[in-house]
C-alpha cells in the first residue's frame, strides 16, 4: 500500500480540538472515478468552520514537527453541546482544490483527464491524494498551474448562484454584506458585465477603497452613523428586495430589511399596519458573527431571513444548470474568478499555532492556500 | 344624506391613540357592490394592531359618553419613529363582520344578495355600514344570525390557508402556538377532519385542558422544562418540519427550529458542520410578543423564518382555490369555523377604557363582539 496524508479535525469529549495529519491509502479509483494528486487548496471562509468549529484558535498550541506537527485548541465548554454530532468524529477538510490526475477508471470520461490539471469540489481537499468523480473534475488549460485552478468552485459559483438566486426569485437587484471579499469581488465582476446593481456593505474605509478600485457604484460602510439612511437611499435607487449576508449574527439582516421596507414606503400608497405587499429576503450564507440574528421586525409581514448553501441551491437547480455555471467560470477562470493568495503554507506550516492564527481571522483579501506536496 | 357611524383610530405625533366614532355619508353601491348594515364584527386579534398600535391600554382613559366617547391613551417615544406612517391619519377598523344587504348595484351577482345575511371580510367592518363586492360576500343559509356569520372570514381562512401552505410548500405536519386560541381550536378540528398531524405548544396548564377537550393528540407546554425535549420528540414523531408562530417575538421560533433539527439529526447521516439538508419553516403570523425575534441558528444551513399573512397568501394562491376555501368555510360554518363569544358589545362599550382593557389582554378562549347597531 502506498500511503499518503490527510488533515483531519477532531473535536473530542473534553472539549478539545485537534488538527493534525492522518497517513490514508492513496485511493484506488473506481470505474468513473480519477485520483487526483492535490498540488493546491484554498483556505476559504467556509473551511473554517470544519477546521476549528468554535474553537479558540488564540489559544491554539502547536506539538511535534513537520508531518507530525498536532495543533491543539479548547473549547468553550458553553459551545460543547451545539456541537455534540461532530464529538469523536474526524472530519476530513477543504472543500475545494486542484491538482493532477494522476490515476483513473476505465470509463472514457475518466481516461480522458490523465495527466490533466483539474479543479474539483467536494471536501476531503487537504490531502495528497484525493478520488472523485470524473464528471465532478473541471480540466483547465495546458500549462494552467494548479494554484490557478484551486479555487474554481466555492467562490464563483457562490456568487455565480446568487445571482441566479436573484433571478429565480424575480429580484433584480442585490445587497451584498462583507462584501470586499474575495466572493465579493468576483460578485462585483459578475455584476457589471451583466448588468445588474450591487449594493456593497463593508464595515471599513479601506474595504471602500477595494471597491471603489473595481469600479463598484454602491458602497456604504456599515460602521456610518447613517447607515440605514444611506442604506435606504441605495435600496430606493436600485429596487433591490434581496440580500446576501455573510455575517449572520446581531441585527445587520435586520437593518436591511428595515432600510428595505422604508425605500418601498417612499412610493406613496394607504398605509397598512402590515407593511408593504414586495416581499424582502435576506439569505444568511455565513457566520462570522457567530451571536444570534436579531429580527425586530420592524417592516410589516413581507419579509424572510434563510439559510442559504451552495450545495442545497445547485442541488435544487439541477444537473444542468451546475454545468452552465461551470462552463462560464472555467472560461473566465483568468479574468472575473482569479483568485490571488497571500501565502502558500505547507501541511507542517498550516497546523503551526502563529499561522492558524493568521488564515482563521478571515481578514479581506488576504488568502492562504495549502500546498499539500510543499516540503515533503 | 344619510349618516352612518365608523370607528376611527388615529395616532398623532405627540404620541396619543385615540378611538372615536366618525359620522360618515351611507355609501351608495356601485353596480358591482353591496351596502351590508353590519350587525357583529368580531374584536380578533388581528384588528388589535390597528385598534391601538403600540398604546399602552393599561392607562387609557375615556372621555364623553355614548356614541360620543373618545378612548385616548398613550404611546411610549421609543416606538413612535416605527410608527410614523400612520402618524395623523384616521384609520378604519375591523378585518371581518356580518350583516343585511340593505342596498345592492345593478349587476345581477349584487341584486341576488338584497335582504340577505351575509359574512365578509375586507377592513372597514367597525361600521354601522359598508360597501363591498358583491363578490366579496358569503351569503348564509336563511334564519342563520348575522353573529354566527361574523368570523367566517378571518380565523377559518387562515387556519384552512395554515394547511394549504404545509400541502403547497411539501411538508406533511404542523407544528403552531398559541394554540388554545378560536383559531388554534378550529387548527385542531381541520387537522383532525384531514388526518393532517397537529403539535399544539401552548404556555398554561388550562390550554392543555382546552385543547385536550378537543380530541388532540400532541400537545406541549413551553412552559416546562424539558418543553424543547417533548418538542423534539412530538416532531420526530410526526415529521413535521413547519410550524406557524403566533408569538412572533423571543426566542420560540428558534427553539422549534432547534427540536426540528435536532429530530432530523435523530435519524443516523454523515455529520455535516451546515446541519440537516431538509428545509425547516417557521412562519410568524401575529405579534403577541413584540420584543426582537431571536435566532440562535443552532440548526445548520436549511431553515427560513418569513413573515406570513392571509391577504398575501390568498393573493398567491389565487381566486380559484380562495373559493374552494369559502365554500367549505361555508359548509361548515356551525360546526367546524363555529365561533362563541364571551361578550356582545356596543359602541360606546368598545370604547370604554375598563372594557377595552380587557379584550385587548387576548385571552385564550375569550372573544368579543361588536354590534354596531346595539343601544342606539
Amino acid at each position: 500500500m502506498e500511503s499518503s496524508l490527510q488533515m483531519q479535525s477532531t473535536l473530542d469529549e473534553s472539549g478539545k480540538l485537534t488538527l493534525a495529519l492522518a497517513e490514508v491509502e492513496v485511493p484506488t479509483p473506481q470505474d468513473h472515478e480519477v485520483v487526483i494528486r492535490i498540488e493546491a487548496a484554498p483556505i476559504n471562509p467556509s473551511d473554517l468552520g470544519v477546521l476549528f468549529g468554535p474553537a479558540d484558535i488564540s489559544s491554539a498550541t502547536t506539538e511535534g514537527e513537520g508531518t507530525q506537527s498536532v495543533l491543539a485548541a479548547p473549547v468553550h465548554p458553553q459551545f460543547l453541546p451545539r456541537f455534540k454530532g461532530r464529538i469523536g468524529q474526524a472530519l476530513t477538510v477543504g472543500n475545494e482544490g486542484a491538482g493532477v490526475v494522476v490515476a483513473a477508471g476505465k470509463n472514457p470520461e475518466a481516461q480522458a483527464l490523465l495527466g490533466k490539471t483539474v479543479g474539483v469540489s467536494g471536501g476531503a481537499m487537504y490531502a495528497q491524494h484525493r478520488a472523485v468523480p470524473a464528471i465532478m473534475c473541471l480540466p483547465v488549460a495546458e500549462g494552467t498551474p494548479a494554484r490557478d485552478a484551486a479555487s474554481c468552485f466555492v467562490n464563483p459559483m457562490t456568487a455565480l448562484s446568487m445571482l441566479e438566486t436573484m433571478r429565480l426569485e424575480g429580484h433584480t437587484a442585490l445587497v451584498h454584506t462583507a462584501a470586499a471579499s474575495n466572493l465579493g469581488q468576483m460578485l462585483n465582476k459578475i455584476c457589471q458585465a451583466d448588468g445588474v446593481d450591487l449594493i456593497n456593505i463593508v464595515r471599513k474605509p479601506e474595504q471602500v477603497d477595494i471597491l471603489k478600485g473595481l469600479g463598484a457604484k454602491y458602497i456604504i460602510n456599515s460602521s456610518d452613523d447613517d447607515f440605514v439612511a444611506q442604506l435606504t437611499d441605495a435600496i430606493h435607487e436600485t429596487g433591490a428586495t434581496l440580500a446576501f449576508d455573510a455575517t449572520g449574527g446581531g441585527d445587520l439582516a435586520s437593518q436591511i430589511l428595515l432600510a428595505m421596507e422604508q425605500a418601498q414606503l417612499r412610493t406613496p400608497s394607504d398605509y397598512s399596519i402590515y407593511g408593504s405587499t414586495v416581499h424582502k429576503q435576506v439569505y444568511l450564507y455565513g457566520s462570522l458573527d457567530m451571536s444570534p440574528t436579531v429580527l425586530n421586525r420592524a417592516y410589516g409581514m413581507s419579509w424572510g431571513v434563510s439559510g442559504w448553501l451552495l450545495p442545497n441551491f445547485l442541488g435544487k437547480v439541477g444537473m444542468e444548470k451546475v454545468i452552465e455555471l461551470r462552463t462560464r467560470v472555467a472560461k473566465e477562470l483568468n479574468t472575473t474568478f482569479a483568485s490571488h493568495y497571500t501565502r502558500e503554507l505547507s501541511f507542517a506550516e498550516m497546523l503551526s499555532a502563529d499561522i492558524a492564527q493568521q488564515y482563521n481571522a478571515k481578514l479581506t483579501g488576504e488568502k492562504y492556500l495549502l500546498c499539500p506536496q510543499k516540503d515533503l
